[in-house]
């Protein structure tokens, strides 16, 4: 079985949208943790108008800190960047993965970028190419592949059309989004495997939201179509600002109990990770979505003492 | 593909352990609207002493009320019994569908029956002969088969050894019980397979919860390892009052909305489950595990108008 890898979105995708602002020490203590796991990636933050998502507007101060020497383990670093603005700003201050996307919907991409689909995937594939010229890694997702909060269901022609102007761009590693929540296991199934036929030795990527309560179940039905990186969020925060009902991420305690359960990725440390969760949840002061956080794992549960 | 059935347990296994008992007119109204739903089978209640559970205590009337010309639709009407005596209560009133079983777990039959596995599934094994010599449909299942909140893991050849001596009962509904909560996706698809290596012309039946969040998801693996029933609770109510962390049932109308998201069974009124969920979350006075009941159906949503 190939390898799995856990790809950390929360301190991005998990706390854009949260009215509390987090203090940079508690973000650097939550991603120092993170990192200590032993997932493979952390997303830090978004190099986005600080105006727009103040939640982000210490991204380059978080680069800065994990760069000098922070890091206290193997992994790598990401951002999300939207535009050649953002790739600058990152590109100054030690992002190892870049990541970006377009999206599938037409009104999804409008909204977001104020271009089509069309362009918007040009534009991406372009800025994918000048950071992998660069010499870093890029991850190129296409979002709203599963279906529109708006538009409905999208087709799979765009989706892999997309795909394409990123692969001839020469990204390695690809992402589908389900940023509305709307797939369901058969349709990431199919997909995926589509992806995969276009080109066999690609990563593929996904990255859920639990809208219709199908986060866990896709990600499985993904790990079953082949895909082996997981975007997920500690506690299950998150969600897309920008869709018409907005629900968290798939919760990564939650996936990494579920693959242990199954034998995966046994040396990541769930515990350390749970208790991140634990922190957000009093930091926020609310429950999260996340399950195992509160009934704890049983990875490893051979029966009671 | 295979016919899919869902068998509602809302009124059994949803609500036995809530503390506020529910009215017989409550009941009938609810079990009224679910058979309206073009749901196939649902369970009215438990043939159980009174005093032990008296949330279950006026079965026989509601079997008295639908079996009187009140059944609004084709749904079976099931029961849930424990021994002879509640088979024998049940034989008197109408029961079309018997549902009982053991546990693959020595602390949980123990537990429940003061039995262990193997006496306890012969004794399921000889309840299931005679009520199939009287004409009536046996669901036999096995529960905690995937796990079990004291013992940890149970062994497949416990759970097989038991469905052995049900098929040769003469039992053709097998039900695997996921009691505990415990059971992950690649277990789901192995243990359904080797049963259906028993008897490939069995009828396969699963019923999970939700403990560590894959409920839905062990559905739907189990959909791909050909199971055709699925036992589900309106507005995911329920739990097993025996075991260590109680946790609700796969809700129904979300495990509806996954499967006629993919096409399967878009017959079955979903808008009308929906609306007993939310009957039910206002007659508790709190908050459902359901999602579909919180979001809404999109099972054919084209678009913003």
């Amino acid at each position: 079985m190939k390898k799995i890898y856990f790809q950390e979105v929360g301190l991005r995708d998990g706390i854009q949208v949260e009215a509390s602002l987090v203090p940079l020490e508690i973000k650097i203590k939550w991603a120092t943790e993170l990192i200590g796991s032993g997932i493979d990636q952390i997303q830090l933050g978004a190099f986005v108008r600080a105006d727009k998502v103040p939640q982000m507007a210490d991204t380059e101060e978080l680069f800065r800190h994990f760069g000098r020497g922070g890091k206290p383990g193997a992994a790598e670093l990401s951002a999300l960047v939207l535009n050649e603005k953002g790739l600058e700003r990152g590109m100054k201050c030690g992002v190892e993965v870049f990541c970006m996307g377009s999206s599938a919907s037409e009104t999804h991409s409008r909204e977001n970028t104020g271009m089509g689909s069309d362009e918007a995937a040009l534009r991406i594939a372009a800025m994918a190419k000048e950071a992998l010229k660069a010499g870093k890694k890029v991850r190129a997702s296409v979002q709203s592949a599963f279906g529109c909060g708006h538009e409905g269901p999208v087709p799979a022609e765009k989706v892999l059309t997309i795909v394409k102007k990123y692969l001839e761009a020469g990204v390695r590693n690809v992402g589908l989004s389900d940023t509305a929540g709307h797939a369901n296991p058969h349709q990431v199934g199919q997909l995926f495997q589509a992806v995969a036929e276009l080109d066999p030795a690609a990563e593929l990527s996904c990255h859920f939201h639990n809208a219709y309560a199908l986060g866990l179940t896709n990600c499985c039905f993904a790990l079953a179509a082949g895909v082996t990186y997981f975007e997920t969020s500690f506690g299950g925060l998150g969600g897309c600002p920008f869709i018409k009902l907005p629900s968290g991420n798939v919760c990564t305690e939650d996936l990494v109990h579920t693959f242990q359960r199954m034998g995966i990725r046994k040396d990541v440390k769930l515990e350390t990770i749970i208790a991140v969760a634990r922190d957000a949840a009093a930091f926020f002061k609310r429950e999260l979505p996340g399950t195992i956080m509160k009934t704890g794992s049983i990875v490893d549960f051979k029966g009671e003492e």
